[in-house]
């Protein structure tokens, strides 16, 4: 099962390091990871997929708060959660194909960020399974190039029930 | 100056560790870095933001080189290419300022994700400078938790000029 560990670490050198050493030495396998600075600019937040039991996801989460640069780690995968990954994709098209190409890009609500006469590239940001489909039905035309981001995390605010009518109107994709 | 670096290595254990040890021996210190699987299940794709001199950049492109699980390494930095960060912002909210927090959603064309009664997230993917400037712009209404994708970035198709109409008519946020 795949398990998304969210972890603040202090922005320091070595410090994803000592991280990818602790997957190596469990020989744990990484699905997708993201590092990237914070509000705070002494703290880098870590997005962790690793496909692993729920014992095992214990373990590490368990292993990554004993590392002295670790400030917190949450496993995100069971709570309510906003995930979100970002894809882009170059396809092979031509004349003929284009149009069916660009259809597709309108229903998963993609957009085109760049034409050239045999491709373009397409950016998606969704949940992972909605990317998956959508690079499923684009293999037909040729994947010329493809790069994720990998999953992004961020627990839901409380009481989600008392959203306000206006608010909600502009609610997408959730 | 920041540099962009797409590495192609194999999809095996112990790579990223490999690289992470490459950066720290070298004391080059990572912006972002995201590690993802590719169209091809035996190749992952890292996107390396590194800040550093044009010499030490070609140092780090040299010695990516040397290392046995690598494919390819491309400095992508002056090349055309389309580069995207994704970011998920959680920003404090009360009845007064939340119409106002979701115009400057509209107007950077943003997304709001999850709404609750004291905070709504927001989903933004750009370039960096345009999610930088809406950090900035919402600051003012206190910024709860933050986390980005890090850059990935995908060199464009060849001689863009001969864009068709249809397909130029589709292009967003190039």
């Amino acid at each position: 099962m795949k398990h998304v560990l969210v972890c603040k670490v202090e922005n320091k050198p070595g410090v994803l390091n000592r991280i990818s050493s602790l997957f190596r030495r469990r020989l744990y396998n990484i699905d997708s990871l993201t590092v990237s600075p914070t509000e705070n600019p002494a703290v880098s937040r870590m997005t962790i997929v690793v496909d692993a039991t729920r014992t095992d996801a214990r373990i590490v989460e368990r292993n990554l708060y004993k590392l002295v640069n670790t400030i917190e780690v949450k496993d995100v995968t069971d709570l309510p959660a906003v995930k979100r990954d970002l894809a882009l994709i170059k396809v092979h098209t031509n004349p003929d194909t284009r149009s069916e190409v660009l259809n597709l890009v309108d229903i998963f609500r993609g957009k085109v960020v760049d034409v050239a006469p045999s491709s373009v590239i397409i950016e998606l940001t969704g949940e992972v399974k909605k990317i998956d489909s959508f690079i499923e039905v684009l293999k037909e035309f040729g994947i010329a190039e493809l790069v994720r981001t990998g999953l992004v995390a961020m627990e839901r605010g409380r009481s989600d029930k008392e959203v306000p009518a206006v608010a909600a109107a502009q609610q997408v994709n959730i």
